[in-house]
């Protein structure tokens, strides 16, 4: 069995609130194909006029059943490359650009195989390409929303057995795949239905600008032009080249992991003090690829965060063991220094999200208010970005507006299927939870639409989703309402899961929408492949979840390669809302507020300075991340950056256009390799070889015994 | 201490005719040249034209202090880069790029500073960047032929232990700092002498190449154009770059290596089954760089060596053990395994040198009698390359010749000189050496100036400097002579000491004349400059010769990180010579029959098919160097060339522009690294970190034991 320690300790933040990393990561992209946009307006045309010979599939035709093919196998990879973040560190890098890239190429493939031998009847399009997208984006999305590296997973054994309260059979369930695919069945579509009759006045009138889903349909358009394709055969060579190597290097890696303790993740680059603090560089291509994706400040923030915990605080909270925390308390007790490392990063996850749910909270009130007020001075009402006085259409928008609301979707099907979808999960899933009473559910349903509401339009102005704010919302609440002795631990993780569900997929389908808006797609098709793709990720997202967790039987322990941190997480806020702070360790409260009130006061700082002085200052969400889980990722993540910058200082342009090609190839071939990883587990091929690092000492002693064993 | 095993064994062969590899180094370097000199001629002049504007300095101008103290420093550093590779594997890249190279840029940098503030009297010229050239060439040279990885070194206790034959005090001579300066100070000279008085024949007469010296005089021809400058600091630039890479990667790698079996020499890249043949990439980015600057081919007959060897060979003499050699013998004993490796490889070795011995002294003998016939028709006599007509000097040639013959050495002192010398030595030499009679060192000292004169000439024709193979013979001659009884083995290694030391300052200096009579520095300064770099070279090589003997107390045994490996073929050659062939195991006799005929065989090959097809053949000199050693050089020289080779595929001109200038970096960064490396070890400085490599049943026992310790 491999048995890599990332890190140890057992669960603390990460990828949570998804957005910090990925909303300026698209920002980058964005910016880049803008300039792809700018050489083609160059030549004096719209992306529209360019298109304007292309004729515009019917929506049935967008459909093809290649396009399904692919997306299944795009699917398949994309959450098990997920859901190795879930459950290393829980930093889910935006994995669009590569759906979009690959998607395109393996078409682009087939259907050029099919022109040579004279058999294609369709010819691929743009059209096709975002259904290709939206299908992928979709599948793979049920493997972050599915929370199996937060809440569900929270749910088992494995996790419980890591804090002292709650751990009762009353709030364990353990994963099974059965109930797994029965639970997302039911959650994941109710949040499809919610919003689909406010697409016309999200995207068309709002006119919202949906960052990550305009720049994956300029990066589609792209695609699709003379010049868009030779750049994206470039890219894709070299997406595949960096595939290649870090596949290839996770092979590798594997072949001296013969047990715990060995291998390059143990690898001491600073020394084996500064290794003891988990300050070192464990050689993942994917973590040094999420490195060149996320902006500078992300990638600093993330490594100021480590520094301040695993190089000041903790070291000096461990010089208090046995006045604030009992000495004799086990390294893993959430008693001990562990539950500091975990409620302080609690505290930051939860002052960051408080603060950002309010500012996006506010400007969704003030942009919904003015734009109420802008309603009648004309039909193409502007929204809040944009100068009040309205402009004449241009011909891109005229043509994409005509486009899109051609194809309706009539209003009978999303009620209907609302309703129908809610029904039906209300009565099913207390068979699955018994301690999530008819009521639990009903209430959030009834809630969700708003919510979804807020978080749609709020994403359509920042890119930065709130869902798993709503979550632990639900945790919280429905916890609390629940109480300790009903199961109230289990019954909050559900309701997590049952609204983060719901204001995801919302918010998600919306980006898809603006992605069709501007590639012409049409909305039905759009839906549909939304749907379809749902429907996938349900069936896929735990088949691959159950991989993971059969193949290596240590999953979500603190020691293992796979600690799910965000799992613990999770589960606390649950045991928090349900008991209170009874179980905390001396003063841990009192830090608790400050680094509350310091991440709210960080970023109100950060709101208030302006964009130029903003960037400078770290993301306290990001700074949370590695509080929990120890420097190493931070340092992988680090090194991308300064590759990247350094790439940057070279050569600009390239580094711009190649940069998240290189990245994306990293993390997808790190990713996949984890696929024959598990199988080679499962099937008990063990590594032949121990990389081990041994202190002067300890090595004298093991070369003693070996001279007497030989 | 740090113990690195570099393969394991003791000694076989690599670097020995010192020129397989670097003729053809330079050849590559001579087409780089011949590049820009190209340039350079586009603007319709010749080199000297562009140079006409400049004043040609005065000998005595020439040498100036900055010089002799850049030459020192450049001395040591190239020295200490040497005996590292004579203690290794043996294998030594060519120098002179990177002499010429950091001559220039340490003068420049210097004579630029000096500029800027006022100061500078006497601008930097290309005679004086020959002067320190020259001088930095001749001073490590002597790191090389001081014999201190291969005869110097076999007199010592350290070698003489591993073989059973002459292992007493007669034939054992340990290192000490006294006596191995007089011992180079003593021969050293006379090679200077001997050749002196037939320079005009050979560079003006007989035009001969010298491949070497034409490279680096174009080199630093092209160093001071202003279009060379500018080259010259982007190349040095590069070479500073891979210089720093180099060097921190052996400090980086150091950490992990506190004892032996510890670091990334052990690393088992192929697996441990590879690793046992000594299959494996060890890391060292002074072999890579190495692979870089030889050409492929030599590259390639390496790797086929080793998997002749050690991939074939060995395994199935193996598989005899018990039946061919006794199975009790330890591994390292002469008469088991070792001893096949050993002796099939001098074979080899022995084979390849007397083909090239009898290649060029046929070459010398057939270009003389045709200069003689020709001497008549023309003044300026054609060499055996160009047709025999008679050419109009041209403008160069023209200058180049009246600067070459206006600064005399005279007749006198370098007959004087020789007489002098030799006469110093016979005196002297027998009280270092009781063994060696003084009629030992009379005879050698007689035919020396011929041999000289045949090495100088054939070397100018192919740059293929034989010096090791009249070392051999006077190993055989002389060690035969003594006999076993009277110390024969220690005086056929003093005597091949003196031999080679004549023959290889002899075709050095001409190669500096060349560079002198190409950059129109004074003969008279070149010899100078030889003389003092020799007389620093006596003191400097031995100082580093005694630091690396001090610092690593197991150098010179098979397990040594340091295995000096020559050192073990040449006394076992000395004890050929003496004892005859009785000591060899089973069949050895007819393998290396087979081996030496089939040398010979491969080598008349390549001379009969032609350039074009023998480009493909590989070197048997070549391939018998990992014979002994192992593979692990040979993967890191075919990692280098594999580089180089998709660099030139890439970028033919970049590549060709910069890969000695990458290569160079590499290798002087590691190389200078082990002078810190050793003073760490001299001070009792130990590595903090092992890390180490165990397979998974070893790894099994030594986590239950460290569980125990626990």
């Amino acid at each position: 069995m491999e048995n890599r320690q990332r890190g140890g300790g057992g669960i603390e933040n990460g990828h949570d609130e998804e957005s910090p990393v990925n909303r300026e990561a698209f920002e980058i992209e964005h910016n880049e194909h803008k300039n792809r946009e700018e050489e083609e307006e160059e030549l004096g045309l719209s992306i529209e006029q360019i298109f304007d010979g292309k004729r515009v599939p019917s929506w049935q035709e967008q459909l093809t059943f290649r396009a399904f093919v692919v997306s299944f196998v795009l699917g398949i990879m994309f959450s098990v490359i997920v859901m190795k973040f879930n459950l290393t560190t829980g930093i889910i890098p935006s994995l669009n650009v590569s759906a979009g890239l690959l998607g395109f190429f393996f078409v682009k493939t087939w259907t050029k195989f099919l022109e040579k031998s004279n058999l294609l009847k369709q010819p691929f399009t743009r059209q096709e390409n975002t259904v290709i997208q939206t299908c992928v984006v979709a599948a793979s999305d049920i493997a972050f929303s599915g929370g199996f590296g937060n809440y569900l997973f929270a749910m088992s054994d494995a996790v419980a057995k890591q804090a002292t309260e709650a751990n009762n059979p009353q709030n364990i369930k353990n994963p099974k795949l059965s109930w797994m695919i029965g639970f997302l069945f039911l959650v994941s579509f109710l949040g499809l239905f919610s919003l689909v009759p406010l697409r016309k006045i999200m995207i068309i009138d709002y006119k919202l600008i949906y960052p990550s889903g305009t720049a994956t349909a300029h990066l589609i358009n792209s695609f699709h032009t003379p010049l868009g394709a030779k750049m994206a055969k470039k890219q894709v060579k070299t997406l595949g080249k960096f595939f290649s190597f870090s596949f290839l290097w996770g092979f590798f890696q594997w072949f001296f992991t013969t047990s715990e303790g060995c291998g390059f993740q143990y690898f001491p680059v600073f020394g084996l003090k500064a290794y003891d603090n988990r300050f070192y560089f464990d050689f993942s291509a994917s973590y040094v690829g999420i490195g060149m994706i996320c902006p500078h400040i992300v990638n600093v923030s993330v490594l100021l965060g480590a520094i301040l915990s695993w190089g000041i605080m903790w070291p000096l909270i461990a010089t208090r063991k046995g006045h604030w925390y009992d000495a004799s308390l086990k390294s893993t007790s959430m008693h001990g220094l562990q539950g500091y490392r975990v409620f302080i990063a609690i505290a930051m996850i939860l002052g960051d999200g408080l603060y950002n749910f309010c500012l996006v909270l506010r400007r969704t009130l003030f942009a919904l208010v003015r734009q109420r007020r802008n309603k009648d001075t004309s039909i193409n009402p502007t929204n809040d970005r944009t100068s009040p006085t309205a402009e004449p259409l241009s011909y891109d928008d005229q043509r994409r507006t005509e486009l899109f609301l051609k194809d309706q979707i009539p209003l009978s099907i999303a009620i209907g299927g609302y309703v129908a979808t809610a029904a039906i999960s209300i009565i099913a899933l207390p068979h699955i939870f018994p301690q999530l009473k008819w009521y639990f559910i009903l209430v959030p349903y009834i809630f969700a639409p708003v919510l979804a509401f807020c978080n749609a339009y709020g994403t359509g102005l920042t890119d930065w989703s709130l869902a798993s704010t709503y979550g632990k919302l639900a945790i919280f609440t429905i916890g609390a309402w629940a109480g300790a002795s009903h199961g109230g631990v289990l019954a909050g993780l559900a309701a997590c899961g049952v609204m983060m569900s719901i204001v995801n997929t919302a918010s998600d389908l919306m980006q898809d929408f603006k992605t069709g808006y501007l590639t012409l797609a049409s909305p039905r098709s759009m839906f549909i492949s939304q749907v379809i793709g749902t429907a996938m990720g349900c069936v896929i997202s735990p088949c691959v979840f159950w991989l993971f967790y059969k193949a290596f039987d240590d999953i979500g322990l603190p020691t293992s390669e796979y600690p799910s941190p965000y799992a613990t997480v999770y589960r606390n806020m649950a045991i928090l809302g349900v008991d209170g702070f009874s179980s905390l360790p001396k003063h841990c409260l009192t830090l608790c507020y400050v680094f509350f009130a310091a991440a709210i006061l960080i970023n109100l700082v950060r709101t208030l300075v302006g964009k130029r002085v903003a960037r400078f200052i770290p993301l306290p969400m990001a700074m949370a991340i590695p509080f929990y889980l120890g420097s190493y990722f931070a340092i992988d993540m680090f090194l991308g950056t300064v590759i990247l910058f350094v790439w940057q200082r070279m050569n600009k342009a390239k580094a711009d256009k190649f940069a998240p090609a290189v990245a994306s190839g990293m993390i997808c071939g790190d990713g996949i390799w984890s696929l024959p990883a598990s199988m080679l587990a499962l099937a008990g091929v063990k590594p032949p070889i121990c990389m081990k690092f041994l202190s002067r000492g300890t090595n004298q002693q093991v070369d003693n015994f070996l001279e007497k064993l030989s």
